[in-house]
């Protein structure tokens, strides 16, 4: 990371991932003038891309440039360790890989060796924010890693990003706090639909219960518009899928196992998920939940 | 509640309960130019209310006077239905009795049948807001009952309220989304706990976990204040006390089963306070349910 590779940084990045965050991500870095190079495991996706300037790429592996940047944001810990392999690690050399995917912290730990033995750098760098949220450039942006490489991309995360939270420079920490926001997400939306069947069996509907608190004392975005989901039994289109959270719940489950906390309400949580599953519901929303503890009720919505 | 009555009773109150709420809720109805009749059952906590302007009288029924109006805020359902007994009902006649205790629905419905036989009215208004929100007459109110009482009341709760949601003419609607909110503000306590042990296990200050998303998305003044709660370790004084909350928990737990909704987290919830209580820890604020996950984790706060 010399004066030289940082200038020429901010102007190209590779980019991999076009899944329900990365695209949007992808549009507004383009938009905002710089030139990527993208690869998407389905090449259909980048398509688009191209029209809007971006290179299309055939491989991980030809995003990267030596001393340069690629921002990756991918399905889970499998998927970026294997595109990260030694090839790709060492065509980015002394280069920067920006970390978006929710994964474990222990995968980035893995993830910052690979390309130290190369001389490159991992900035963890998980995102709060619904698909929506990513189009309007309103991520929140949780960051780990050497302070150097964290002021390096400053650039790419004032592009997409409305705020950015730094967790420090061991390269984990970001990824830790990403996966307890998803629990307290998931924690939220269960505890939402508890209350809401217990005030409909008793002849309050859920909306006027979930309106009145969300106006009040739970006015913040999570349960303002997960209520939304639940009053409306919005369960499709997923912004943020089953399968996809009930992965973060397990990295959860493994992270607070490894360092022996237990999470009661965590275990509740991946059981409901996984009878979600189990009535074949894969396509609904993180926010399907909540059809758990309406149907232990004897409640349709 | 004819037209002389409600001219008088928007003058003239009594007052039953000097709790942490209803302490400082008297004193806001007394700045802002009602007259009280108070009666608290530990006389010495209505002594300073007499130098305000208060008349103190020695029993609950002295508070009551024909077609007038007496507001109660006591700490539980026998409380209530103690003081509101026949001579209570009687002396209140066709007046109007504003029930801010959190209870039951059950026990609200019975009160209104209890006054329903002298003519009387019962408007349930079970409020949200800690004592210092009470302070700033910043508490919001839930309230069911017949137009007609909750019309006349408005005058009441304009001045100590930032706001009134109304559930209808159920009596007992109003008590039911109350002890939602409760549950659901135990239910975030708990879940922040969990979140707030797994991080600090991998090396995350929770005061950085949590300072974050009482930031962004929870920042609502539940999470923001329990949080801050969390972060502080502060326990004492109680604005809120255990065996209060498990009170409540124990009425959502019975609302619940009455009407055949299981509620997993909720029957966590109640474990935890319970071992509160077996530890001798009466005297702590609800947050301090937060030690339960801390110390499971092995974690000392």
């Amino acid at each position: 990371m010399d004066g030289r590779d940082t200038g020429s940084m901010t102007k190209t990045l590779g980019f991999i991932g076009l899944g329900k965050l990365g695209l949007p991500i992808a549009e507004n870095l383009l938009a905002g003038g710089f030139a990527l190079r993208v690869y998407n495991r389905t090449a259909e996706k980048a398509a688009g891309l191209a029209s809007q300037g971006a290179t299309v790429v055939k491989s991980p592996v030809e995003t990267a440039a030596a001393g340069g940047m690629v921002l990756s944001i991918v399905s889970d810990d499998r998927a970026i360790l294997e595109l990260a392999n030694d090839e790709f690690c060492q065509e980015l050399g002394s280069g920067i890989h920006i970390s978006m995917s929710t994964v474990s912290p222990v995968t980035s730990r893995l993830l910052a060796e690979r390309h130290a033995r190369f001389g490159g750098h991992v900035v963890a760098a998980p995102v709060f924010g619904r698909p929506e949220a990513a189009t309007a450039k309103k991520l929140w942006i949780c960051t780990s890693g050497s302070a150097a490489a964290k002021k390096a991309v400053k650039p790419v995360f004032d592009t997409i990003a409305q705020g950015v939270f730094d967790f420090g420079e061991e390269v984990g920490a970001a990824n830790v706090v990403k996966l307890a926001g998803n629990f307290l997400l998931t924690a939220a939306i269960e505890a939402m639909a508890e209350a809401s069947a217990m005030v409909e069996k008793n002849g309050v509907p859920r909306a006027d219960l979930l309106n009145m608190l969300t106006s009040t004392i739970f006015n913040c975005p999570i349960y303002v518009n997960y209520g939304k989901g639940i009053i409306n039994a919005q369960f499709e289109p997923a912004g943020f899928s089953i399968p996809l959270i009930l992965k973060d719940m397990h990295l959860v489950q493994k992270t607070a196992s490894d360092a022996r906390v237990p999470m009661p309400i965590l275990n509740l949580l991946i059981d409901r998920y996984l009878t979600m599953l189990a009535k074949g519901l894969d396509r609904y929303d993180a926010v399907g939940l909540a059809l758990g503890a309406a149907e232990d009720a004897g409640l349709r919505w």
